[in-house]
């Protein structure tokens, strides 16, 4: 099987509940998140759950909706990933959304979760990176006092992230990694960026950029800290990629991922601290 | 009746046919355009149809989407338009929604039209704008070579537009004005801006900034010079708005709409003139 659908206040259930005035289809008004669920002995699971929940909180109220309760999220997640291990369902994404709900009829918010099986592609591609640099047509800085631009909410209007990736896909790379207007790296439009310079794991501040505070960063961060070894958030070039002592991309759903080409010219990679990282970032 | 629902393939029909799992509700990919439905003697009909969908069809375009032909989108908006007056609609916005599809069943895109009644609250909109400048959080060039910011495409990923509007509503305003960060009016997030100062008609120019090529707009500064009178497509500031004879908001569904206020300042109006541009954009 493929695809499992549950809803909050249906539990696991048919298809096509949604309807056509839903601000999440007719604005992408609303926010999502997404974590990696796997099966073992018969049984799945889903990583960082309520780390994904409390993410998804935070996008609610950078858009000014209420928070769906956490309780019901779980409870729902539960279910959900009973079903798909019975289903002999494969290690899949599970996504939560959470819509403004419909313009027309005032029924509320809508909140669901699919849980869908990774492809073979979506596997593959955490093997390695090809990337390109995209403008982000913004600056570093750009998202400061302006809570309207919506920084660090994971929406539902995600159409230039994708617009980013076919645009990689076109230049013959895997990847694009988001570039701003003064010169700075972002983040991939999914994915966040860890950097390994002289034993210093760096990354993109998220406060100061408005970037999505990515969980599996934060994760890689937080482990290398605690092994004693110094980390830092802070702006950085993409030239200083080419002279990292390793590059990754890093998601929930794609793990951590090394870097291996920047505009066609190869990265040096380290194997070794690309597995300690995944070891760090694993629940 | 609030609302009708009408698919390609399928006619008017039930609502429910949007998956979980259509790229139009989980990444907003997918692109739209609305024009106003006028109801009388009995009979339905929506302005500009074929211009409209010729604008849908550049989003689509702009998205990577084969555009769906426009025959079936006509054939779809008669039906449509027929069902709403026989069941007594009233005027109304319709809307035409093109998603990508379902992200893991290779179903083909996704086409539907909503026949929404206009709300005495939009109807009311019709009057009068107060407006309040927000940052767009990018300069007037930032789109150009940029093709994947998606700059004049009208996609469902509409969800920093409604964040605009609930800013500008906090802030006791109608309406938001989008200002680059190099100090230029761009746009509203659902409207075009009109200023006439000393006799020219002048706008914000669609192609050097990536807004959305308003068909009201367009519609007002053709009539204008038709009638013999100078307009202009250049870049102004907000400061130049304080000085102008009159500015307006314009779009489909609310046509053109004086600003009154803009940060709080009364602004020049002109009735005479409101009235000739709501006569020339009418079909």
């Amino acid at each position: 099987m493929e695809q499992l659908v549950a809803r909050l206040g249906l539990g696991v259930c048919d298809d096509g509940f949604i309807s056509a005035d839903d601000l999440g289809v007719n604005r992408g008004d609303g926010c999502f998140d997404a974590t990696l669920v796997r099966v073992e002995g018969g049984k799945a699971s889903a990583d960082f759950v309520d780390v994904h929940l409390e993410r998804l909180a935070n996008s609610a109220r950078l858009l000014d909706m209420d928070p769906i309760p956490a309780d019901g999220w779980r409870e729902l997640t539960a279910e959900a990933l009973d079903a798909w291990a019975s289903r002999g369902g494969a290690e899949a994404v599970c996504k939560y959304i959470h819509t403004r709900g419909q313009e027309t009829v005032p029924a509320g918010p809508l909140g669901f979760i699919t849980i869908t099986e990774l492809s073979a592609k979506r596997i593959a591609a955490r093997e390695s990176a090809t990337a390109v640099t995209l403008s982000a047509g913004r600056r570093a800085d750009a998202l400061n006092d302006a809570p309207w631009l919506l920084g660090g909410a994971k929406t539902l209007s995600y159409g230039t992230n994708m617009a980013y990736v076919r645009e990689a896909h076109r230049r013959g790379a895997t990847d694009p990694v988001l570039v701003t207007t003064d010169g700075f790296v972002l983040e991939g439009p999914q994915s966040g960026i860890l950097v390994l310079k002289d034993g210093l794991l760096f990354t993109t501040p998220v406060e100061a950029t408005g970037i999505l505070d990515s969980i599996t960063v934060r994760h890689a961060i937080e482990g290398w800290e605690r092994l004693g070894r110094p980390v830092a958030h802070e702006l950085y070039t993409p030239e200083e990629l080419f002279t990292a002592d390793a590059v990754w991309l890093a998601s929930s759903v794609r793990g951590v991922t090394p870097m291996v080409q920047l505009e066609g010219r190869d990265l040096p990679q380290d194997r070794e601290v690309t597995e300690e990282l995944r070891a760090l970032v694993r629940p």
